[in-house]
């Protein structure tokens, strides 16, 4: 889920809904249909307390007011967004057929961008009521649209960054061997919430062995002296999120760890430095994967470079083979390169790197040297 | 999200397959597109730490063996699934095509049932990779496919409703008049976690004028003398769910205030006794609505009658004009009526009620008169 609203006014989303028509537009689209999730909260400021099988739908259409449907229960909520102002409720009842309601506010030939995330039932009754409509994802119609941040949103990532790297500060001084995965991880989740996260979206403390699984989360091993320990971290601070991820070890570690823990090091700097306006993202993704091809260890790097970030910790723009999309200014997205080799450790280094004019900027800023924890 | 697993073993989850693949042949489809949530964990007992835009599908085929298409980052968890035994697992690699991999499995020309949560990105992905398939929501398709619960999930379901109605029997001894509503709220969680909830779902507190909007949550409104307030409160308890609602007041009651109340504890009665094997839901949801339209409240009763209840608090079969599903023994769902007066005050009773052989069996039985608080 999407936390707690960021400080934006009407006239923010008024502003942002009629860039997203235009958009729409020029991508050919006869409109959006925006879900719950992060597009509808940041179109509106709109979340419901909770997703259900009734339908919420926003309809953003060039030319036409916005329009959220909302089921009759939930309209009084969504009147109260703080971008309600800035469109129409149209409310259906139990019993009532949404889609019919939806259909009547839609271009019956048109094609339409749809949120990634809405539901399958949904679209399946848009495509029933309307047989001449075709769909997109909006990931793949609009894939950039929520991707550009603002001056204000770049500031609320920034200090999300900053409260994770707070975290990392303090995290670093506790006790890890001896002591469960759990233990940390719940020392992470704590600091996250005292330095001012709303929600915390993962915590993972993944040591020894485990480290080599990039999405083992947390278990109740108990962290050993010698272990490698993979600590990714993130959630939202009003509204806007935070990911960083640092390899820390308990102890000196071996020749080995040391070389795989360098060779991560190089490849993240090496992301971050192909980061500039108009570099494809797969740039971003080979410049980090080739340090580690080259040094031998291609197959143990399992996973994308980065993901973009913004009112989700997870979203477009991919740093992935194949993503075509040149870096614009005001982009933000992770630098995570890994080697994870099986039944041993795991190395990963992340931090959020906005584009500049320039280059890349860090949203994370602790040292990327191998912490040696007690 | 659907919390923890209940204890189920590989077996149940075999047989569960099979029943579902069985179905879905006699609905003529040719298989069934299970993703993650409540679905998913009732077939397999595996719920991914995160539902990200990465695909994570069941294939269940008759005649096929079931098969579980994952991220490769998550196959190590998915592997450990207390389903997982039962199930091949398929994993994709990040930069691959998911829906190739996927389409591999299918007829190229079958119908199939979805689950209703699936991302409409994957469902459009699907249909591009293999235009000559379709597609219908497993509540259009198989809506009854969890509806029916066995021996071990109905005892699940009222050990649930029993730790709710504790948590009613003590929630009514606490000080109500000139406490926040949210203070209240907390309380709900706090009881609804001692009697053995692992998820708290809602614990709606509704006082004087927010009792008429049927899902105000929870606010800072300070709750006074004279109020009334409904409680709706539920959540997982060993993976199964409850979901109850009593209304009570602060001090005496105006007469009014005790009609209403009276007329909505007549409706939920003439609901529950209009259970029982062979009835259409839809009969549920007509009988509690004509003791409040007689009564001339019909226009403030404006929500369905009841949901089922499973490994969700949320799902078919629905008590609602115009389901005309035959009640089966073994059903479990929520018969919950509620007159709203706008800017005054609301009413809701619910129970969850199982089908018997011979009517309705109760899961919650704390009384159903006006409960005085202070």
């Amino acid at each position: 889920m999407t936390g707690t609203a960021a400080p934006f006014a009407a006239d923010d989303y008024r502003a942002r809904m009629e860039r997203a028509a235009r958009s729409a537009a020029e991508a050919g689209l006869a409109g959006l249909l925006v879900a719950p999730g992060p597009d509808l909260v940041w179109l509106t400021g709109y979340a419901p307390t909770a997703v259900t099988e009734r339908l919420t739908l926003l309809v953003l259409a060039p030319g036409q007011d916005p329009v959220l449907v909302v089921p009759t229960l939930e309209a009084p909520d969504a009147g109260k967004a703080a971008g309600a102002s800035a469109l129409t409720l149209r409310d259906w009842t139990d019993g009532k057929d949404p889609y019919a309601a939806t259909a009547a506010l839609l271009d019956a030939g048109g094609r339409f961008g749809i949120s990634d995330n809405a539901w399958a039932m949904h679209l399946l009754g848009l495509q029933k009521a309307l047989p001449g409509t075709s769909y997109a994802s909006l990931t793949e119609a609009l894939p950039m649209l929520r991707a550009v941040k603002d001056t204000a949103e770049l500031e609320l990532l920034a200090a999300a960054g900053a409260a994770a790297d707070a975290t990392f500060e303090e995290i670093r001084k506790v006790p890890f061997g001896g002591r469960r995965e759990s233990e940390v991880a719940a020392d992470l989740a704590g600091l996250l919430r005292r330095f001012g996260h709303s929600q915390v979206d993962f915590t993972i403390v993944a040591s020894g062995p485990n480290g080599a699984n990039p999405h083992h989360e947390v278990g109740d091993r108990v962290i050993e002296r010698g272990d490698m320990i993979v600590l990714d971290f993130g959630g939202l601070k009003d509204g806007y999120g935070s990911d960083t991820s640092r390899t820390v070890h308990v102890g000196e570690p071996t020749d080995e760890e040391r070389r795989v823990h360098d060779l991560v090091r190089a490849a993240q700097e090496a992301g971050f430095r192909a980061v500039r306006p108009g570099v494809p993202c797969q740039e971003v993704d080979r410049a980090a994967r080739a340090v580690i091809a080259d040094a031998g260890y291609g197959e143990y790097f399992i996973h994308r470079t980065g993901h973009g970030i913004g009112v989700t910790t997870h979203e477009p723009p991919y740093m992935i083979e194949g993503e075509e999309q040149p870096l614009v200014p005001g982009m933000c997205f992770s630098v995570e390169p890994g080697v994870y080799l099986p039944g041993r450790f795991g190395v990963r280094i992340e931090d959020i790197v906005t584009v500049t004019e320039e280059g890349g900027r860090r949203l994370n800023d602790t040292t990327r040297e191998m912490v040696i924890v007690d």
